[in-house]
């Protein structure tokens, strides 16, 4: 009989917890929905500072910002965490193509690839020549390539649902597309954007020279700009003259921005949630990843509105220099190694501010089934896809050490539409998904303060 | 043995079925996210034809429209089913308000709420009062309500993560609302918006007099108006003057579209998939619900283009007048239980073009059950919630009389931003998003098709 009142009792405290963390999760949901400031945040980081590449003097106002939206928040401290990033500048740039037949050449939208040599603001003039794929391009003897410009005209695969995963099999060309015709011997490379878009944005985005290669000047079209291209080069030669000013200049010390919540049992064990600061130099990066920022700070604003006490301390993270070069996800990573500060859990939210579908769980198996267990308390909130393993780029490092590491896994068809663009502004982002993204940041968080991991 | 051998030989078959269902399901996916139509459909519905309310000259466009697409989708057949139905006009409207310590009114943007009567272009002049629920108004006297407008200052629960029991709870206001406040000897009426917008949008929509009262001219104002006109109302006596040539006109004939592919076991039977081709007079209706039909011609274009042969009569079906009426619906269902068409399941897309989410489930809970078995075949597609029981208005007069009926349920978040407004424009579609919405509802009509319910 003793026994069974002791199960009784358990089973009473359990169903207790359980409910309770239902009635939590419920809590948070709407603190963010009905007083999140983190809409309105985005407003002032997108509309105000705009785009804000790192060594800009954007990235500099955004790290004065996130420093007064922590403290806003009511983070117990906030600092800057300096890093040294590197400083690429775009200048001037234009792209204009002479089709078969004319005489005239008529100037292209574009936009040089992050990272890119230019020509010095000199004219480039050369013969294009086209490649479907790697493996087309492969078969092209090297010197039908030497001196020509090599159009990587690989189509981002809009038959995959996850959209990431087109990402991931259409990047290459924008990555190192550039070193595989310069191994060749081309002049220079235009690549379709990487984009699910059915317009004319240019996608920018992160590419690196192999040590090997001579660095040329390599620039990124739209789809209507690609498929035209392409239809012209079915019928004649074109010539394209490129004139780029961009450069890589000398690095610059800029900073990550770090709210914390001093934890209330183990004030020296850390959960971070964190997003990028910096973006690329179009648009006003509302998406990628002015969202991932403001929704960790309202994770900060939510638990402290509600008078939560984690037991663990709470980082936000807002890293500089995702875009090119990921320096402050590895300068966070080094100063938490050196000051051997223990990391239970890292979160990032870097895939655009769209109604949140799941979490990628990039952590052990143990880890990962604890983490599934919650599956049922995310349900209701949309969230119900713990099945994918990515974290973030950010976290990376940490994860490459062994910290448990999870990526917030939003909608994920609009986001390649916009990535990189002029088109990723703050009019592209609905108040109540961004919103729902942080409502699910900040459960996570909550539970992983409440049981560690 | 030879038991073992069958065993294993039914197992086999039973896995080789299941592994074909997904690998459908993938051709289903492919065809619709490279080929599909619906996009470049929905582009021309919105943009050459536009608002289509019943009995406007747009609506009969959209049904010669809807004709010509079917056919050009490859349906077996195509014909027009006759619909009589209301003719609601719109006209010159406004509404200005003068606040306490001013002199002169202020045009505010509004729009009057459908089937609702007007002024006949007279100016109506009187004191507002305000009541921010029903409850309130119950405690305000008659006396204090004769002549006066009221204000249903009801807000949109931002709070509910499911936006449609947001809807559901604030509906009200714009359908009684109007009744109610007349019961008491209202002049007029003016609601705050079912919407969940930031911004000023008036979102229009069905209101119905009860019969026992006098109709009363009614109005919504957007958010922000709503929000400027509590805070005036707080400082002193606000006048309004309301024109509106508002009026309903004489029944007029119209027609629900149909497109079939004729069965090749069971001719006789029907599955339904539809929309409906009327819209509000604003905006351009892509979302409502310009997205359900020309998603309903992608399952018919999709079926043929794939060479399969269903072994129920599949129809895409158009229904005319859902918003004022549902006159569509009625006639659809009417003809069916004239022509004792037996039909094993409706489904409605009418909840916007957006990312797919899951299927409400409207009929008996063995037919549920099997549904949900087919759960893991739709994970891929992001298709995860089989729990909820909302068919659509328009099959709702098949669900009750017991056919099974399932409605298409996207991601809600943006929705009652658009609804019924001005800003329910083509703009506001995502290709990917819709296209996935024709995805799983011709993954549903093929397992209907070929499983039965």
């Amino acid at each position: 009989m003793r026994k069974s009142i002791i199960v009784l009792a358990l089973l009473a405290i359990s169903f207790s917890a359980a409910a309770n963390d239902s009635l939590v999760f419920r809590n948070i949901s709407s603190e963010i929905m009905l007083h999140g400031t983190c809409y309105e945040n985005l407003r002032v980081l997108s509309k105000k500072i705009g785009h804000r590449l790192s060594g800009s003097p954007q990235a500099e106002q955004a790290i004065v910002w996130a420093q007064k939206a922590l403290e806003e928040a009511g983070a117990d401290k906030v600092w800057l965490q300096p890093v040294d990033v590197p400083h690429w500048v775009r200048g001037k740039e234009s792209l204009k193509l002479k089709f078969a037949g004319s005489n005239e050449y008529k100037e292209v939208r574009m936009l040089s690839l992050g990272n890119a040599v230019g020509t010095d603001g000199k004219m480039l003039e050369a013969t294009v020549i086209i490649a479907n794929s790697f493996e087309e391009f492969e078969k092209i003897p090297a010197k039908d390539v030497k001196g020509k410009i090599v159009f990587f005209n690989y189509r981002f695969r809009q038959d995959l649902v996850q959209t990431f995963e087109g990402y991931g099999d259409a990047g290459p060309y924008r990555w190192r597309g550039p070193s595989v015709a310069s191994a060749k011997g081309a002049a220079a490379v235009i690549i379709r954007s990487v984009s699910t878009g059915l317009d004319d944005f240019p996608h920018t985005g992160a590419m690196r020279y192999a040590d090997t290669v001579k660095p040329i000047p390599a620039i990124a079209i739209g789809n209507t700009s690609a498929d035209l291209l392409e239809q012209e080069m079915r019928k004649g030669a074109v010539q394209a003259q490129i004139m780029s000013e961009c450069k890589m200049l000398d690095t610059i010390r800029s900073f990550n921005v770090i709210g914390e919540i001093t934890g209330s049992v183990y004030p020296d064990k850390y959960i971070v949630v964190g997003g990028h600061l910096d973006s690329w130099d179009v648009g006003d990066g509302a998406h990628d990843d002015g969202a991932g920022c403001v929704q960790s700070i309202e994770v900060i604003r939510a638990l402290k509105a509600l008078g939560m006490k984690p037991r663990y301390s709470i980082r936000a993270v807002m890293f500089m220099n995702e875009e090119n070069g990921l320096k402050g996800g590895l300068a966070y990573n080094d100063s938490a190694l050196a000051r051997k500060e223990e990391h239970i859990l890292a979160i990032e939210s870097d895939a655009g501010g769209f109604s949140p579908r799941g979490f990628g769980l990039a952590m052990e198996e143990n880890e990962r089934r604890q983490i599934r267990s919650y599956r049922h308390l995310f349900l209701p909130y949309g969230v119900y896809d713990f099945e994918r393993e990515e974290g973030g780029a950010d976290i990376s490092p940490m994860q490459r050490r062994g910290v448990p590491c999870a990526g917030l896994h939003p909608d994920p068809q609009r986001y390649f539409d916009l990535h990189h663009t002029d088109n990723d502004v703050f009019e592209q982002i609905n108040h109540r998904e961004l919103k729902l993204g942080a409502v699910a940041l900040a459960q996570m968080v909550y539970l992983a303060s409440k049981y560690g991991l």
